[in-house]
């Protein structure tokens, strides 16, 4: 079964050799997956080599999720990129600490129906298309390869981007306004040093905590502010010392409300009675699925109090590290005041490659793509939830965005609800860490969240029938 | 000459489609290098369209570097990607403001020979082996693609770095105490955030400035030790009281010196006394033309005092944004401890296809050619200057990296030379933005500093000559 062939002579130390053959005997298919890998000992006996370059070998295809420990079993084929069905027949789930699973990045269990609300659908991923664009972008660029790029980002993105925000969310801007990031965590950080005469940072709670952590760490005080039905509580605001907010009016994460225009008119006044900048982070507004698109609160702004941060992460792939900031121009002229060392774009060549994307056509078809699929995905869930789980669930936070809140009506926690349905193989979310201060369950019916884009129809069914079986919800 | 055709009808707006066919002109090749734009009243006329698209596309093409606008002339083609040779006949340099020209990012004046430190050669990037490596990266990471990678990095490309350093530094690491990062700014960035309890930081004098403002940015006190001639004074640093450290021994920037073997273990017993950490940028260390390499400072350490950074820039290319950290066992654990939120890699593509170019044996191949490549124009600038500028400059910091320093035995100051220099048409480097404290010249030859890797032989003749007659060498 395993033909492993370690030349005589290689330039390659033999832990490695092992560890490639077998990498790419799982890749492609030879080494089926769910196969058990032999013990160390009988391919010691079967190379004729010692046993460190095969633990070293094991622990590196461990370590990268190419297999999986079972305790007391030994090393199994768990191909991370195999599409995976649940079988009915498979119905114990591989015996892990849950939390660790649900938290661990690496591996894709493929016995595991995971709702989870940051991933994409693999397959709508325009692999060709991304490709032929990062090969024109070294073919036209490749000139440029040996230089340090704009550290506020190509200039060309920064065109297409605004053009884009401009007849798709209403943002006005010039190219100048607008920067290219390497990811929020970095915007926020740059953020974060241009308003240094700040000290107050209001956050909507529950809300997004990579934003809070980054804006804790810049020395920023953070004042959560409650969410009413219509987004951020503008009474607390008006009565708190912020200078600066951070909000999500397109789709509040994580409860997924919408902002409505009397209240943007009201953040905006505040703002402008105080002097204060608002973030408005549009991660994903994109992805609206009923009735007319909002505008962005930016595009209401003629005050220039407005930041306006989107992300290329939830329409193509988080994998990139890329996305970019619209400031008004009065940030925008501090930012040309500041040493360039301080700031730098991503990739130059990722950014090339974007540019093409957009210019060809290719975002707005992906787009129109991505946006009817999950479409069909988020009504087809909220079908099989009312069906399934009927009157012991409350839908909230949907039409928009890639994942829901879901209210249940049971007396339990959400870590409890969670953990009886990772034993049952299905992968849900409390998204604690959205909360800075109560438990998320405080003397209310607990809420989890259920993402959808990455999941079919049958794998979102199966999951839901087994959540009825789980929280005995028949 | 310009047969621009606008279809009667097209979806896209007509300022675009004037610029992108201007633009693909120029690219290849059609519109010719120095070739002048018409006017836009005549373009007006030949088109029959407003003069608004016209004005919007010619500046869209400015921006990008792809004309020039001579004042009261016009605009000139002046394609960023054309190799450029110099000729005696076009003597005259562009009429420009020196200091913008040579700060400017976009452009590649083709009339002008521009000894930049930072650039490489262009023609040496294995531009078909890297897409070849991205296409691959893309095809076998596609389930991965709709997911954030792990912050620390891909663990196959921490692997692959470690085993790199260790086999080529002398540096000993796990894949686990290796971070991955989206550039200096960052890595230094989350440095600081790991250090939080210490105060001060000691740098080289003159040193890196964006290190240090990195950590002026993150809170830290700044002192500036000055340099013998065997690196950071020793004497000086021990009478600070420095809690932290960031060197350049292998290669010290700007001035190039070398920290010999004693004063490194010096430093060493003062780190591990104080329980002071060392940073060890090591960011051109593939690169030394002359005896043995000399082994990393970590490779020295025995107390888990030193962190080691380095980066993919200088052998690669710096259009992308990807350096690396090795962190001492201490600091790692401390790194698994912080909320992931707070840290993150850069893009996962270009991850991955580094790793492939890693496995693969290219990146040992490219460094072989480049370190070759650079050696040769090393020795060719070294023989240039000593045979035309002879008794009137100093060469300092040979024999590794990717500039020469030249202490120029005349009076006059940096700033002048690089004057004189700029209208004869050459750009050499003060690198001023190194000293903080006194001016670099204060009582002493100035010094300037010429990069090697991005001019060919007959490019470096050229503008050595320049440079005599421009300095009266003669």
């Amino acid at each position: 079964m395993f033909d492993i062939l370690l030349p005589e002579q290689s330039e390659f130390p033999l832990y490695q050799q092992l560890y490639l053959q077998l990498r790419d005997g799982i890749r492609n298919g030879e080494i089926p997956d769910g196969q058990r890998l032999p013990s160390v000992r009988s391919l010691q006996l079967q190379l004729n080599i010692s046993k460190t370059p095969i633990e070293t070998a094991y622990q590196m295809l461990t370590a990268e999720g190419y297999v999986i420990s079972k305790p007391r079993s030994g090393l199994y084929v768990m191909n991370p990129c195999k599409e995976f069905t649940y079988s009915q027949q498979h119905q114990q789930p591989p015996s892990m600490n849950t939390m660790s699973v649900i938290r661990s990045h690496a591996n894709t269990n493929p016995n595991v129906i995971d709702f989870n609300p940051t991933r994409l659908d693999q397959a709508a991923f325009p692999v060709r298309i991304w490709n032929k664009m990062l090969k024109e972008a070294l073919d036209h660029h490749l000139c440029e390869i040996g230089m340090y790029g704009d550290p506020q980002g190509e200039y060309a993105l920064r065109r297409v981007v605004s053009e884009y925000l401009r007849n798709s969310r209403g943002v006005n801007s010039t190219p100048d306004q607008i920067v290219i990031g390497a990811g929020t965590a970095y915007s926020i950080g740059l953020l974060s040093r241009m308003l240094k005469g700040m000290k107050h940072v209001a956050v909507e709670e529950p809300g997004y905590s990579l934003v809070r952590d980054q804006f804790q760490l810049n020395g920023f005080e953070i004042l959560p502010i409650s969410l009413g039905d219509k987004g951020i509580s503008l009474d607390r605001l008006e009565q708190s010392h912020a200078e600066l907010v951070y909000v999500t009016p397109s789709h509040q994460f994580p409860t997924g409300g919408i902002m409505p225009y009397p209240e943007r008119e009201r953040l905006l006044e505040w703002a402008n009675a105080k002097n204060a900048y608002i973030i408005e982070d549009d991660y994903d507004g994109e992805f609206r699925y009923h009735g007319k698109p909002i505008a962005s609160l930016q595009g209401l702004d003629d005050n220039g109090r407005v930041i306006y941060a989107g992300t290329f992460s939830k329409v193509l792939t988080p994998a990139l590290r890329m996305n970019y900031l619209v400031l008004p121009q009065a940030l925008q002229h501090q930012l040309t005041q500041m040493r360039q060392e301080v700031f730098f774009a991503p990739s130059r060549v990722e950014q090339w490659a974007m540019t093409a994307f957009f210019e060809q056509g290719h975002w707005f078809r992906h787009i129109r793509k991505v946006r009817n699929l999950y479409k069909k995905r988020h009504h087809r869930l909220i079908e099989l939830i009312e069906t399934h789980l009927a009157k012991f669930v409350e839908i909230t936070g949907q039409n928009a965005g890639l994942h829901l809140q879901l209210l249940v009506k049971k007396e339990a926690t959400s870590e409890e609800l969670i953990q009886e349905a990772a034993k049952a193989g299905v992968i849900v979310y409390d998204l604690r860490k959205t909360w800075i201060n109560q438990r998320q369950d405080a003397g209310q019916y607990p809420k989890v969240y259920l993402g959808f884009a990455s999941l079919n129809a049958s794998e979102m069914e199966t999951g839901i029938r087994l959540l009825q079986k789980a929280w005995n919800m028949n």
